[in-house]
């Protein structure tokens, strides 16, 4: 039997310290290839490169991995993957990550580590991204290693449900191992932003967004409850964006 | 009574001829402020500035009207707008648009004028995305009039869903007027890219992407069948991605 193809990507881009570890961790599951963005791409939410032209070039930071940079978002990563690098051989397993931050909660919306995975699904491909909830570059990531091998067999194995990615986030390491992993919805909590304004040098204003994270969400079924409780979170994710629900309650006063 | 306060922004930039539209029809409902990005958005997706600094400026753009015009993405200016520039005031609507080019379908997900009109949702304000099934920037526009007012007109009466954003697409005119509206959901269909090698004058290759749209679904019920049958589609959009149904599924296979 032939090893599975695993893709890997993610947005904190190719020399990240995450990408290192979680292709270490993919080659003791398949072949893996490496499709990343050349620069750092946080927060890139599910940008593409619209009008614009995009650079690929092989990368050796791997050993015996085929590796590329890309000058582009994530989500064009995985596009090129697909589409280009890997136009006549299909992934058995795309993944994302690790990203140094959570993407927990609302931040699925501007995370390009899930819009790598999403990317994925998109195309049909099984897929995950992973992230440490530690934005400190140097964090401890050891602790997620058995649980990221476990989803990443099992995803392997027994494939997701078709259109969705996974949104696994590894808690902070604590002096106590992981509990254990929760399949949880998205929690109800959102960014506060306060922009701090200064004056440059040349007496023109300009602004830094500083979030504060705010969580209204007192449930035990999400993924901060989940991260609070030193669990490993999983929320599967949709593309649909359709708030289906709110279909009929719509229809009544719209359509004409 | 006072008149109702609406922010406007798009992601073709403050001087597309879309926001100029949207702007003269929101100010026959009301007062408009307009936080627009200085320089064209498109396929931003749900992208922030993350790390890098924000301008914004004043610009006399609109006769009349507070504008502002902004170096981020769509959604730095609704974050900006809601949260500096409009800090004691809540707007009752937010409108984003109108787009060159149809939102519809998959488009969602990387369109920089939904990500605003998302953002809005996200702070829970009732916002809406309008964007215009026609990529020509000289495209007619006046088809879409009376119903970008009547849609603005009825949210500001009766609000929307709590937690949704309505994705508004406007078919290209033809020979009849606009059927009418549907409320739909996000069709299954997709953009199945291809990448066009180039060689620059420097030996290097480079990548233009060149996306094709595939349409998988046959059923009536979506925006690409109401499009395609001369009505204005309105998906109600979430920012709740998690695939509900899918959770239980999963659940026991992976919650440990």
């Amino acid at each position: 039997m032939s090893k599975p193809l695993i893709l890997v990507s993610n947005d904190d881009g190719i020399t990240a310290r995450g990408i290192r570890k979680l292709v270490a961790l993919m080659q003791q599951l398949g072949e893996v290839v490496v499709v990343a963005p050349n620069s750092p791409q946080s927060g890139k939410g599910h940008a593409i490169t619209v009008g614009d032209t995009l650079r690929l070039s092989r990368s050796n930071i791997f050993e015996g991995v085929q590796a590329y940079e890309c000058s582009g978002t994530p989500a064009d990563c995985v596009k090129l993957a697909k589409h280009h690098v890997l136009k006549d051989r299909r992934p058995d397993l795309v993944v994302s990550g690790i990203n140094h931050g959570s993407n927990s909660s609302i931040s699925v919306l501007y995370s390009g580590t899930m819009s790598a995975a999403i990317e994925g699904a998109i195309e049909g491909l099984p897929s995950i991204g992973f992230s440490l909830c530690d934005f400190d570059v140097k964090a401890e990531m050891d602790h997620g290693e058995e649980f990221i091998l476990k989803i990443a067999r099992q995803t392997l194995k027994n494939g997701i449900p078709k259109g969705v990615a996974l949104n696994v986030n590894i808690p902070t390491k604590r002096n106590e191992p992981i509990q254990g992993i929760k399949v949880v919805r998205q929690a109800n909590a959102k960014w506060d932003e306060e922009f701090d304004e200064r004056t440059d040098p040349y007496g023109r204003k300009y602004y830094w967004m500083v979030g504060n994270f705010v969580n209204h969400d007192t449930s035990e079924d999400n993924d901060e409850w989940a991260l609070a409780n030193n669990y490993i979170s999983i929320v599967p994710c949709r593309f649909d964006m359709t708030a289906h629900a709110e279909i009929n309650q719509l229809i009544d006063g719209w359509n004409m």
